[in-house]
């Protein structure tokens, strides 16, 4: 039976209207209990609100009731990619997330630094946290190796954690984690879970013993625990599935990365907010899809800072007046998921999205926010829905069937 | 798994009680943009209201957020078959179009009159679009051929398009057309898919030869190009589903015919609105559902002719107080699609639709309108969800599970 996006990619036609999609990372949150409002509600918003009042507005489930997304779940979503059934190895999402170039063939491993005892049992699996620098340093000891003629990548993260990447002939992920997930055990040993990752077990194997080899000095840090094998999928491109010329501007790597998954072009810009929208406008006639994504707000909701995240929701919503200014036809504001600053991370709640266009049948509500977005036009509904509506609003999508 | 039709049809039961399906085609609209008002809004409809007062509203869509459906994918979720996978090919679909009675076994394709240059290479794949008698003259040359023992029906549908029906033994819809969907190039040679249809495309070849031979000196409709290659559905009947005895007025033949496909009974019925009212209520006795079928909103719709439509409405409210009167036990009136006139075609936004009955739980909406259904109690949801409403509230469902 035809899939959701088999149905789109059978449906979609180019044509010069344009489309920008603005990502305001874990927008949505809880209200504050002494005023009753939330981070967004909060917020001083013009722009958002007149946006708002002339478009059509209502609330996502990113995935699904209840279940609070990771940011890969939560833009695949937002791309149209049903989080569920287009999956991201582990490996695989921690590269992108450094900003990795993995080739195709590649294999990618999440890697901890972690402290074994003198029976070489795991005795902290995360080496007492240590630095960012140290791991870097750690890193440069392992980074370059080659094993049987397959090139070894070995980065940095944060703290204890790192990535491995695999480059050569031959390679599968279908093989097991060494990471026991408790303390008290042996790092476990690496198995192929078919046949044709034999090589590849082998080759992680010899690279866990080299790296025991080298940190043994370096205790806490005295050995390396390895799990997520995956390599880089094949999802179709959204210029396949909706015939779009799509660029990302987004200052942090893991979503330049997913933007890449899914065939966006990267464009180079700043880590500022007015640098993202400028880089957008510099680059406007060039495509006809723009994803434009906000990191602030998230960071400050996960810091549990409120007034950050308040204050950077009015950064954006100054900067949105330029955007406005070169009237795409289509403007879809919205978050991957929510992050109260009261929680604190990512959860779960449903998340206001506004969508502006000539064509979009304008409902009552004329301030963005998610209380007011509960009465909106769009109703609640998921995700994977809002690039069908865009493109539907910027008259890209055919009639289904005569 | 259970599918949902399964799921119905394990819990339907038959009962006196009677449904009424008003489908007001192509209901639902876009503001004007000096009233800020849809059609609908526009129209002064007091029998809607009140029924929308008694009942209770939604808004639903058809197919899935942002796509336009057609009319037979609207119908069909109207009448509970999921579109995207209740598929009814182009030949078909022409066909029933023209109240062609296709039997079990006949194919029907979907022909353009088109000219050829002395090469035999297409240079206009509608024949500049010949007029509809023009159509009928040539079909009439053409018509009632019969190919070794299979018997063929060529029948005008408008301008340059027309079907061709293949009527015999061991036919088979495997082929692939004839149009090669571009000019300069030569018709395609109709081959079979599969090893079944060498008969099919054999026949079919002939026909096109014979039609080459036929038309030689009718420039600029001098060929025909044949595509959609189709055989009729088999749906199960709503009568298998649902256990009701369903009657279908409709004065377009696409209607009558999509009303076929699924087990309707089709009554023959005036053109007006006010006969198809009339026609439902002297077959009131004979019948437990009626699908009754408007027109003339969508036409006015795709005429951009917004004042037309909200006329038209306003007729189907006027006669609707006839169908109030006769009590049914259920009235849902909605419609397939949009079709609003500022697009002058078919759209992707929700439709309107109301359902009454003594069992309905009303909600606070008063009038019958996009904005005001947004509140409504239905929200919004899948157009293949009304049928399950509608036999709920008719009492013809029985629980689900001990």
């Amino acid at each position: 039976m035809m899939d959701n996006l088999e149905l789109i990619k059978s449906i979609s036609i180019s044509s010069p209207s344009k489309i920008v999609l603005l990502v305001i990372d874990g927008l949505g949150g809880l209200p504050e209990p002494q005023t009753g409002k939330t981070e967004l509600e909060t917020a001083n918003t013009p722009n958002l609100d007149q946006l708002a009042a002339k478009g059509i507005c209502g609330l996502i489930d990113p995935v699904g009731p209840g279940i609070t997304p990771g940011s890969a779940p939560g833009h695949l979503a937002l791309f149209g990619y049903d989080p569920v059934s287009f999956n991201i190895g582990r490996g695989v999402l921690e590269a992108i997330g450094t900003d990795f170039d993995l080739e195709q063939g590649d294999v990618a491993a999440r890697g901890n630094f972690c402290t074994v005892d003198e029976r070489g049992l795991v005795s902290d699996r995360r080496a007492g946290r240590i630095s960012t620098e140290k791991c870097a340093e750690l890193c440069q000891l392992l980074d370059g190796l080659a094993i049987d003629e397959v090139r070894l990548f070995v980065c940095p993260v944060r703290e204890h954690r790192f990535i491995v990447v695999f480059r050569g002939e031959g390679l599968s992920p279908e093989v097991s984690d060494s990471d026991p997930q408790q303390v008290g055990v042996a790092p476990k040993i690496i198995t192929a879970l078919r046949s044709e990752a034999d090589r590849m077990s082998s080759i992680a194997s010899r690279f866990a013993a080299q790296a025991e080899t080298t940190l043994a000095r370096h205790h806490p840090a005295n050995m390396v625990l390895l799990r997520g094998f995956s390599q880089r999928p094949h999802f179709p491109t959204m210029g396949e599935i909706y015939k779009l010329k799509p660029a990302a501007v987004a200052s942090y790597p893991m979503y330049r990365g997913l933007a890449k998954l899914v065939g966006m072009e990267v464009l180079e810009t700043g880590t500022g907010i007015e640098d993202e929208f400028a880089t957008l406008k510099q680059n406007y006639t060039n495509y006809d899809f723009f994803f434009l994504h906000i990191k602030g707000t998230d960071s400050a909701g996960e810091d549990g800072d409120f007034d950050r995240k308040v204050g950077i929701i009015e950064q954006v919503d100054d900067a949105l007046s330029k955007l406005i200014s070169i009237e795409p036809d289509v403007i879809v504001v919205t978050g991957d998921h929510s992050t109260p600053a009261l929680l604190k991370g990512h959860s779960w709640h449903p998340v206001p999205i506004l969508l502006y266009s000539k064509w979009c049948r304008p409902d009552k509500v004329s301030e963005f926010s998610e209380s007011a977005c509960l009465s909106g036009g769009l109703g609640r509904f998921p995700g994977t829905q809002i690039m069908p509506l865009a493109m539907a609003n910027a008259l890209k999508l055919n009639k289904f069937g005569a």
